[in-house]
């Protein structure tokens, strides 16, 4: 794949067609371009990421607009009649006060942003929704992703009812199951022979070469990612306009971390919150902890793994934002932590027993760390802390179906019953 | 079972616990009683509903509540400080207009509302909300119900969250992953050899001999019945504070549909809505339509039947609230329909490639019967219609898997992608 056949936007760009965004910049160098569906900067082949120029924005402004990721439309690269255009409107999710999780822990003020109550179950939602609309402004005939689970369900959904035509890669050797909760949304799930890595490098390749073609994690990363910052000002905003003192984010790419830090710092920036300390932990699994295995050593340079991990959504080997993850989490004092599929079973467990969530394993994750956090004394038990949970345990059922089970078999009788000592 | 036997409250009722409900009436003859944890008539054995004395509301005060069913409290069997007591608020999901499938259906104002994205992903948080609201004000010590899905998984998490001990009884026989969707969330589930008849009776035997058991669907039904008002409720305000012209609900006990036409009456008569008339449709599987059967025939007399279709959450063989339907079709110029097992499938399909909704077998079933009403001009496709969506498609996956899948599998080179005709 070469930088220089990356494709041209099919349509001259509409004005506002991305709101405040004004262009696109290195995260490594600095080097701007315009905006378009470009991901790595041509001079160093730095990720690039998107410049603002944001007017004012005041909390009234965003309290009157609708309850999705929409109501930040001031701060995403969106235009601003994104409302008039069809999509799955992903977002304000609830925040949740949890007591008993917090009891259970013993921290004394804790909350779960519960992201599995997006329309597909995952907070990938809000990133393709931000990836769709930068597709629609491109004129894209193809909105496309390679993907084994919930970003391969968000793309497919957002898709059809957004009534552009979709593309779905995967993995041939995927569990049926899985192949169904995208298949039942496109007419065009490609099988490819090869494991996740060869689709990913396959979809680069059509992203260089196919014109028209929006690949939410490719060609519209940029865009894409920013979707992200919707969990952060849903947090802020929830909480009643004010940062957490502490928050625990899965680290897979680690987009998703670097996000919600960004997106805190631009609440901060544009006075819609107090400025403040916060700690960032990031949660990785044992069997992909290529971050946290970084942040134990002390060292800057990430170490790239083969994951094997219940944890598949978190399973990515070589993070693109790990090194943004290390900054993030030492600067703010936080931390990068791992813990065993056997920890995620647990987590998965106490989640939904303590607070009537079902997460998938990297909200096990997510949760498992939390725990390790408090109990090695790394987290501060008496201050504000936040867990992201990012999907659905419906979507990882295997994950916990050996652990949890009937507590007894009984006849149909009232005796029987009686005799079990249920009652 | 004896009525005699009924339990009482193992407490005193405090003031305000049932807000503006005031008794029970007896839907057959009228008798009242005190409210309690009963759900027969002690004159008929009639089912018991809630009667209500309604103070002023408002759509202001409605308005200013919280984004989930308590901002209808004040219509609701539960008390003024409802929300401060720990549950898993569901409610005030999306009714999304459904230009797509509109389109495809021939239909010109569409919308769907859609229930998949509650805490445990169906319809049911709503009642089990309510029921844990009328455990709770009785002093029980357990909060239980017989199911084989969505109320399972509603009752186990709703009594996490809240902290009540919870006892779920299920047909041993029951798949392991729907087994896995209630157990992660409680310690106590009860399999039970027999058929889910014999578990529902073994539930009713228990509730009639053991002191502080809140059988959700059973002891305090009256209460647990009441939730489904807010799918009602919900639908007139999110259309603006009008009634539709039409709605499409599923029938499997038929307490949905009864309280949904329940809930309207309602509006109208407190002034919140105009009063219109609208038409009511019920939506039956062919292996389990004693009511569409009934309605086909004219008759008033249910003829229970043995189920027999893949959509389990509506294959009550002899449904309790059947008549009341019929009556309530019959009233407002519906009609219950009926469709097969391969309408149901395709209608799952139909609604995800055009809404981007996965919806269950229940769902697939009204947006089956939709079309059919439609496609036999029963229905008016220029009138604005509302189609019900009560469910997750993750929770029965069997019903698509093998109809959708793969439409390529291909080599992991873009030779070989240029070579298959996606692009």
């Amino acid at each position: 794949m070469s930088i220089t056949t990356e494709p041209r936007p099919a349509v001259a760009l509409r004005e506002g067609a991305f709101g405040p965004a004004r262009e696109l910049v290195c995260r490594e160098c600095g080097t701007t371009r315009p905006l378009g569906p470009h991901y790595a900067c041509h001079e160093c082949f730095g990720p690039l990421e998107i410049g603002y120029d944001f007017g004012p924005v005041t909390r009234e402004q965003i309290e009157s607009g609708p309850a999705n990721i929409w109501r930040y439309k001031a701060l995403l690269p969106v235009p601003d009649d994104i409302e008039s255009s069809p999509n799955l409107e992903p977002g304000f999710t609830r925040l949740l006060q949890a007591h008993n999780l917090g009891r259970e822990l013993g921290i004394a003020n804790l909350w779960v942003k519960d992201d599995s109550t997006n329309p597909t179950n995952s907070f990938k939602d809000r990133v393709v929704a931000c990836a769709l609309s930068a597709a629609r402004e491109f004129g894209s005939r193809v909105f496309a992703c390679p993907s084994t689970g919930n970003l391969a369900n968000a793309v497919a959904a957002a898709g059809a009812r957004a009534g552009i035509r979709t593309v779905v890669f995967i993995p041939s050797d995927l569990e049926t199951p899985k192949q169904v909760n995208s298949a039942v949304f496109t007419e065009n799930l490609v099988a490819v022979d090869g494991t996740y890595d060869d689709v990913n490098k396959l979809a680069s390749e059509i992203a260089g070469e196919e014109d028209g073609w929006a690949f939410v994690n490719v060609n519209v990363r940029p865009f894409y990612a920013e979707g992200s910052k919707t969990l952060g000002y849903e947090i802020a905003e929830q909480l009643g306009w004010r940062l957490p003192d502490q928050i625990v984010i899965p680290v897979a790419s680690g987009s998703q971390l670097t996000k919600v830090h960004k997106a805190f710092q631009e609440l901060i920036a544009l006075g819609l919150v107090e400025d403040k300390p916060y700690r960032v932990f990031g949660a990785q699994a044992e069997g992909c902890s290529p971050v946290a295995t970084a942040f134990a050593a002390g060292v800057d340079a990430i170490r790239p793994v083969k994951p094997d991990t219940i944890a598949k959504s978190l399973a990515i080997g070589n993070p693109a934002d790990g090194v943004y993850v290390l900054d993030i989490a030492r600067q703010t004092g936080g931390t990068v932590e791992q813990v065993s599929d056997d920890e995620i079973r647990a987590g998965i467990v106490l989640l939904a027993r303590t607070e009537g969530i079902f997460t998938e394993t990297a909200g096990g994750t997510t949760v498992a760390t939390l725990k390790k956090l408090v109990d090695t004394g790394v987290l501060d038990p008496a201050l504000e802390t936040v867990v992201i949970n990012t999907g659905h345990g419906l979507k990882t059922l295997d994950a916990v179906s050996g652990r949890v089970g009937p507590v007894a078999t009984i006849a149909p009788t009232y005796d029987a019953f009686a005799a079990s000592g249920i009652a």
